[in-house]
C-alpha cells in the first residue's frame, strides 16, 4: 500500500479499512449503511467507549499501528467482559492527518479485527476524519446471555478477592522501552499488545462473582473502585502475588520494587473479581485477597496497611 | 462553574458531566461502571460513531458548547431513525484540552443530554481523556421495534422519492455566519442546532420504506449512497424542492443560487426514503423525485440532467 491517507481521500481510506474486516455472525448489518445492526440476544446491550490519542496513550516509535488496533480494542473489550458479558462488536472512530501514510490506519484496522477475532466479536462500523493527532475511539457492545451484569458494587465483607490473567507485565515492559531497550521481550510485548482473559469474564460471572472490573489503572486503584462502589474495605495479600523472575530481574535493572509493578501498574486488562468465600475457583483464578468492613484503614491495603506509594494515574495531572 | 479542566482533574470532570445526566428507562446502568447496560428489546441494536474535531466540524466562536453537544448528538441519533429505528442511548469520547474552561464540557454535556431528549434516548456512559484539539465522540445505539432495518440498498425503480425535515439550512446559515453576520436567526440557528425528524424514522419505515438515509452530506450526495446502493437511478424534481423566501433572499445577499444550498447543502439531518409508489404518504413527508433504472445520465440527476456544481464534501479534500 502506498501514499498518504490525504492523497487516498476520505471514500478510498473507508473503503481499505472496510476490506480488512470479516464477517461475524453477531454483526447483522456491517459498515456502509446510515448504522450497523448487532444481535442483542440477551434484550440488553453492553456498551463502552474509550479514546486514546498519540503521544499521550501510545508512541508511534514504541507501537506499531497493528498493537495500537490491538490494544486499542483489548481495553474495550475487556471492560465488555468485567461485567460479565461476552464482546460481540465494536465501532471505531478514527482521526488522522493528511500526511499519515495509509499503511497506518490499514494495519491498525488488523489489529482491531484480529483483537475482535481473539474476543469473539466483529467490526460493525465506524466514522474517519482528518485532523492532526492520531485519535483511536473505539465503542464495544457485548451480550450478557441472561446473566445479571456484574458491577463495582456488589462485593460483601467475607468475599474472596481473586484475579485472571497479567498483573504488572505492561509496566515492566514499558519501564524496559523508557530505557530504550527492547527486552525482556514477553513484557515489552505485553506492553505493546496485553491478553486480556476475556472468557474467564462471563466464566467468572457464572461461577457467582458478586463484583468484577478490569486492571487498567493498576490493581490497588481498580480495586479502590470496587472498594468505594461496595461500601468495603479490600486486602490485599502481597505473598499470594505472582512475581515471576524476569520481573524482579527487571526490577533489579531498573531499580524498581516489582510489587510497585504488580499493585499500581496498568493496561494488563487483568480481571479482578470478589466472590462468596465458598466459592471453588478454577485454576485460572487466583486468591489474592479478602473483603472486609470498612475501617479507619484507606479503602484498599496491602497486608492490612496503607501502600503509600502512587497508585493508578489521573489523565489530567501533569 | 469555575477553573479550567486540568485543575478539575479527571476524575472531577468526570462527576460534573455525570452529574448532568438524567435517568431515562432504557439505560439499565448509566456511567460509573466498566460498561453501561442498554435495554435491547428488538434482539438486536442499532449503532453508530461519529467523530467530531473542532475547527474542522465547528468552531468555538460560531457555535456555542451547548450547540455544539446538540449537533453532535443530532447527527448520530439521526442516523439510527435513518435505519427507522428507535434512538435508546448515546455515549460519548470526549477529548478536552487542559486549559479548557470547565463550563464547555458541561454545556456541551447539557446539549447532548437536551438532544437526546428529543429524541427518546438518554446518556449511558463516556470517557473523557486530556490533549490538545476538542474532540467529540459519539456512539448512538437504537431499537428496530421487531422492524427490520431500512437500509440504503433497498430502493426501485418506480419509487416515490420524499423527504422530511428541513435542506439546506444548515448552509444558508453557514453562509450567513460565514460573511461575519448573526441573522436571519432562524438560519444560523439550523445550522447551529439541526432539528432532525427523529420520529419520522420509525414512522418511514412502518410506512414501507424501501430505502432511508438522512442529509448529512447534502441532498445530491446521500441519494447518490442510496443510487449506488440500490443500484438505480433517482431524478430530483426540483420544482417540488421548497425554498423559503428567505433563504432566496440570503442567495441574493450573498451571490449564491439557493437550490444549491437544498441541493449539496449537508448537516440539516433531513431523512429521505424511497416508497413503493402506491403509498399514501403523510403530510409530513413531500415527493421530490422518482426512482428510475440505471441509465448513461448520472446516478442522481436533477429534472433529469446531471447537476454540474460539487456535490457534497471529501473530508480530506484540501
Amino acid at each position: 500500500m502506498k501514499g498518504s491517507v490525504g492523497e487516498l481521500g476520505e471514500f478510498g481510506l473507508i473503503r481499505e479499512l472496510t476490506s480488512r474486516i470479516t464477517s461475524t455472525p453477531a454483526v447483522r448489518l456491517g459498515p456502509g449503511d446510515d448504522a450497523a445492526v448487532v444481535a442483542a440476544p440477551d434484550r440488553r446491550v453492553v456498551a463502552t467507549t474509550d479514546i486514546l490519542l498519540e503521544g499521550r496513550h501510545f508512541r508511534r516509535d514504541w507501537s506499531t499501528a497493528y498493537d495500537v488496533g490491538r490494544k486499542a480494542a483489548a481495553q474495550n473489550l475487556a471492560d465488555i467482559a468485567a461485567m460479565g458479558a461476552e464482546p460481540t462488536a465494536v465501532l471505531l472512530g478514527l482521526v488522522v492527518p493528511a500526511e499519515l501514510p495509509v499503511t497506518w490506519p490499514t494495519e491498525l484496522m488488523d489489529g482491531i479485527r484480529d483483537e475482535c477475532d481473539v474476543a469473539g466479536a466483529g467490526v460493525a462500523g465506524g466514522d474517519v476524519v482528518r485532523g492532526d493527532t492520531i485519535t483511536v475511539s473505539i465503542t464495544a457492545l457485548g451480550d450478557l446471555r441472561n446473566r445479571e451484569p456484574v458491577t463495582r458494587s456488589g462485593a460483601r465483607p467475607g468475599d474472596l478477592v481473586a484475579v485472571t490473567g497479567w498483573l504488572g507485565w505492561s509496566a515492566a515492559g514499558h519501564a524496559v522501552l523508557a530505557r530504550g531497550f527492547r527486552s525482556p521481550r514477553a513484557f515489552v510485548e505485553a506492553h505493546r499488545r496485553p491478553e486480556p482473559p476475556y472468557r474467564e469474564g462471563p466464566a467468572g460471572a457464572a461461577l457467582g462473582a458478586t463484583a468484577m472490573t478490569d486492571v487498567s489503572d493498576g490493581l490497588i486503584a481498580d480495586l479502590g473502585h470496587v472498594a468505594r462502589a461496595s461500601k468495603v474495605r479490600i486486602d490485599i495479600f502481597s505473598a499470594a502475588l505472582d512475581i515471576p523472575a524476569q520481573m524482579k530481574d527487571i526490577g533489579q535493572a531498573v531499580g524498581v520494587d516489582p510489587l510497585h509493578w504488580v499493585l499500581t501498574g496498568g493496561e494488563d486488562h487483568a480481571l479482578i473479581a470478589t466472590f462468596p468465600p465458598d466459592t471453588k475457583l478454577p485454576a485460572r483464578w487466583r486468591v489474592i485477597g479478602e473483603v472486609l468492613h470498612p475501617s479507619a484503614l484507606p479503602r484498599v491495603t496491602v497486608d492490612d496497611a496503607a501502600w503509600d506509594k502512587a497508585a493508578g494515574w489521573d489523565h489530567f495531572a501533569p
